[in-house]
C-alpha cells in the first residue's frame, strides 16, 4: 500500500482491480429443470436433430406437392386417402402418386409426401377421396429435419444466465444436466460500535444493522450466496480478526466499513494486511460513495464499502456485483432500464459520477423520472427509488425535461 | 359455454376473466431478511422514530451554533472542548456556552448542541481547545430526530415486491417478521400422445416435453409455485380426470394443448367441465397465440395455451403472469425494458397484437432490434431472442430504423 492515494474514476477502479484478479469459475453439475438463472459453464452443442423427423405444422392431408399443381375450386385434384398418420407414431403408410393420408399438427410425414394441404383447402369427397382446392408448394406446411437446430449446431454458450425458454430447449434435446457455475461465496461483515443486530433494540446512540442484509440480498440476485460475518466493534484486533475468518470461508469480502475518518484509516491499513498486493484504490470519484476501498488479497477481492446505505448500494452495483459476475463467468446482460423525462435539474460536478435516486411517474403518456433527494445515510431514499440515473464524469448535470436512462431496481 | 366463440381481443380477454374471477391474496408469515422478492401482503407503518437521536454526518466538534457566527480563519472562534462522545453510547457531557464536543460520523450529539462543525473547519490548540475557522447554522452537519421515517409513518404499502433496500429499511425499524403473500400454486399439464418426458429417446414421430418446464420456469419467475402434473394422452378421459386432479391440488390450471383442431376441440370441452361458469374466450386476436382458451372453473382460473413453445410463452406473459400477480396482490413494477431501432421492416395486420421475437445488436452507440423470424413452433427462436416488441392492434407493422420498446427476457 502507497502512503498517499488519489481518489480514482469507476474505469480506472475496475481496471485496477482487473489487473490483479483473475476470476476462476468454479463449476457444478445440475438438473436442467432447476437450473432457472444459473449461469452455463460449458458449450452446448447439439446432440441431434431438431424434429429428428419432417413434421405437419397444420391439420390436413400429406401430399406429393406435385399431384396438387394447378388444382383449383373449379379444377380440383382429386387424390386417395389411403389412411391416418396417428400422432405419436410414425406411419406405415407410403404415399404413391394421386394418394393423400391425413395428418395432424405435429405429426410425421409419411414416406413420399413432400408437403401439406391444409384441411380448409379440401373437400371430402367420400370415405376414400378428397379434393384438392389449392396447390401446395414442395415443403409447404411442414417443419424439415433439423429446421429448429441441427446435429452439432452450437446452441449456448458460456457465460449465458439461463432462462425458462433455455430450459426447454435444453430438454427438448435430451439434455436433463448441464454444468453451471457455482455462486462465489461472498463474506460480508459490519462493522462499528454503534451497531447492533436487527433484533435487539437499540439504546440510546446505537442504530440497527441495515447493511449486511440490504448487501446479502444485493448478493443473492448479483448470483452470489451471502454468508453473514456479523458485527465487528471498533477494535483494531477484534476486527482483524473477523476479517480474516470472514475472507477464509468465503471468495470474496464485503465489509461495511464504519464511517469516521478515523475509523475508515484503520479499516484501510486492515483489509492491507489481509493479503498481496492488499489495497488498490482508496477513494473513487462517485458520488454517493466516495470513501471506498478496493482491494485483492492472496487473491480474493476485498471491498471496503462507505457505511452509508445508499452509498455501500451504489458501489455494490457499480464494483462488486460485477465481480460476482465475473466470478460467475457471466456475459453481460443488457440492463434493466426505462427511458424518462427528468422532473428537474439535477446539479453534479464535472470529474465526479452522479447516482441520482428516481421514482418514476406517468404523467399522461410520458414516464417521468422524479429525483428522490435524501442524504446517502437516510435507507427510506432508497426504499422511495425505483431506479436511479447517472450523471457521466464529464458533465455538469442534466437540466429538467431531457430525457434520461433510469437503471430500475 | 356458448357454441360459438369469437376472437378477443387481449383486453377483452382481461375483461372478461377479471368480470368472474376476484382474486384473494392468501399470507404467510416470514422473516424480513428471507424476503427478496416476496410479495408484501400488509401496511407497514413507522413503530419508531428513525434515527431516535440526533446523529452527526461528519466527524468533528458538536457546539452551539451560536457559539460560532461571525468565525473566520481571520478571527476564529474559541471552543473549550469538554469530551469525546463515543461510538454507540449516549453522552453524559451537557454543552454550556463556548464548550465543543469531538463527535464521529454517525455518533450521538451530546445534550446542548445544535450544530456540528467539520474537524476540517477547526484547528487545535492544546488538548482542551480549539478555534472554529467558519460559523455552522443550527442543523448542519446532523440528521434530526424521524428525518429518516418518523413513528407512525406508513413506509410500504401491501402489494410491494420486496426488494434489497426494502429489506434493509424494515430491519433499521426492527421488523424482522413480515406478512407475504403465499405463491399462488400452479398446475401444468402437458398434452399429446405424441408428447414423452425429456429424459426419454423420443421413438419417430415422438417430442419432448419443453412446454411443461418453460411454463414452471416462467411461473417461478411470475411469483407462482409450479406443480408439474405430467403429460395427458390424447384420450377424452384420461385428460379429463388428469385435468381435475391437477386443478385439485392448485389455485389454477394451464394445460399446454395439443395442436390439432380436433385436440383444441376436445381441450375446450374438457375446460369447460371443469367448474362454472367455463370457458370464457376461446381465441384471441394474438400472433402468436391466437388458438388459447381462457376459463373460469369454480373459482380458479384455467388457461389453455397453444402447443407451440413460442405461443406458449406469449400468451403466458400476456395472460398467465398477469394472473398470478393479482393472485399475489402484486402491484404492477415497471416492465423491464430497452429503447432500440428496428432492425427491418416488420409487417402486421391490423386488429391483431403481434409479438415479434428479437435480438439486440449494439452498432457503435445505438442499440438495434433484430427480428428473430422463426415459426412459433420452434423454441430455438426463443432461445436466439433477447426480448420481444409488440406491434399495436390498430398497426399495420413498423418501418426499420424507427425506435421500439423491447420486453426483456
Amino acid at each position: 500500500m502507497s502512503e498517499f492515494f488519489t481518489v480514482r474514476t469507476p474505469a480506472e477502479a475496475h481496471g485496477l482491480l482487473h489487473q490483479h484478479f483473475a476470476a476462476t469459475v468454479r463449476t457444478e453439475h445440475i438438473a436442467t429443470a432447476d437450473a432457472l438463472d444459473r449461469v452455463l459453464a460449458q458449450t452446448i452443442t447439439s446432440p441431434q436433430d431438431l424434429p429428428n423427423f419432417v413434421r405437419s405444422t397444420v391439420d390436413g392431408y400429406a401430399v406429393n406437392a406435385a399431384d396438387t399443381y394447378g388444382a383449383s375450386p373449379g379444377l380440383p385434384a382429386w387424390l386417395t386417402v389411403v389412411g391416418e398418420v396417428p400422432m405419436g407414431q410414425s406411419s406405415t403408410i407410403e404415399l404413391h402418386i394421386g394418394d393423400a393420408a391425413l395428418v395432424h399438427t405435429g405429426g410425421m410425414l409419411p414416406l413420399g409426401a413432400t408437403a401439406v394441404v391444409m384441411v380448409e383447402n379440401t373437400q371430402m369427397v367420400d370415405a376414400q377421396s378428397i379434393e384438392v382446392l389449392k396447390p401446395v408448394a414442395a415443403g409447404e406446411n411442414l417443419v424439415q429435419i433439423g429446421e429448429d437446430v441441427r446435429t452439432g449446431e452450437p446452441v449456448l454458450a458460456p457465460g449465458r444466465a439461463i432462462r425458462p425458454q433455455d430450459i426447454g430447449a435444453l430438454l427438448a434435446l435430451g439434455i436433463t444436466e448441464i454444468t453451471v457455475a457455482q455462486p462465489p461465496r461472498v463474506a460480508i461483515l459490519s462493522t462499528g460500535d454503534e451497531v447492533v443486530p436487527p433484533a435487539q433494540a437499540p439504546q440510546p446512540g446505537q442504530v440497527r444493522d441495515i447493511n449486511s442484509y440490504t448487501l446479502a440480498a444485493l448478493t443473492r440476485r448479483a448470483g452470489g450466496e451471502p454468508i453473514l460475518g456479523g458485527i465487528a466493534p471498533d477494535d483494531r484486533a477484534a476486527l482483524d480478526e473477523m476479517a480474516r475468518q470472514a475472507l477464509a470461508q468465503a471468495d470474496m469480502l464485503v465489509l461495511s466499513a464504519g464511517s469516521s475518518v478515523s475509523y475508515r484509516d484503520m479499516s484501510v491499513e486492515i483489509i492491507d494486511g489481509l493479503g498481496q498486493p492488499g489495497v488498490l484504490v482508496h477513494g473513487v470519484s462517485v458520488r454517493p460513495g466516495k470513501p471506498t476501498i478496493v482491494a485483492v488479497c492472496n487473491g480474493k477481492p476485498v471491498f471496503g464499502l462507505p457505511g452509508n446505505p445508499v452509498s455501500a448500494m451504489v458501489i455494490f452495483d457499480l464494483l462488486v456485483a460485477p465481480t460476482i459476475q465475473q466470478m460467475l463467468g457471466a456475459l453481460t446482460a443488457p440492463q434493466k432500464q426505462v427511458q424518462a423525462r427528468l422532473a428537474r435539474n439535477v446539479a453534479s460536478a464535472a470529474g465526479r459520477e452522479d447516482y441520482v435516486q428516481v421514482r418514476l411517474e406517468q404523467r399522461e403518456n410520458e414516464l417521468w423520472a422524479v429525483p428522490v433527494f435524501g442524504k446517502s445515510n437516510l435507507i427510506y431514499t432508497l426504499v422511495h427509488a425505483q431506479g436511479c440515473i447517472k450523471i457521466p464524469l464529464d458533465a455538469g448535470g442534466i437540466y429538467e425535461n431531457e430525457w434520461v436512462t433510469v437503471f430500475l431496481y
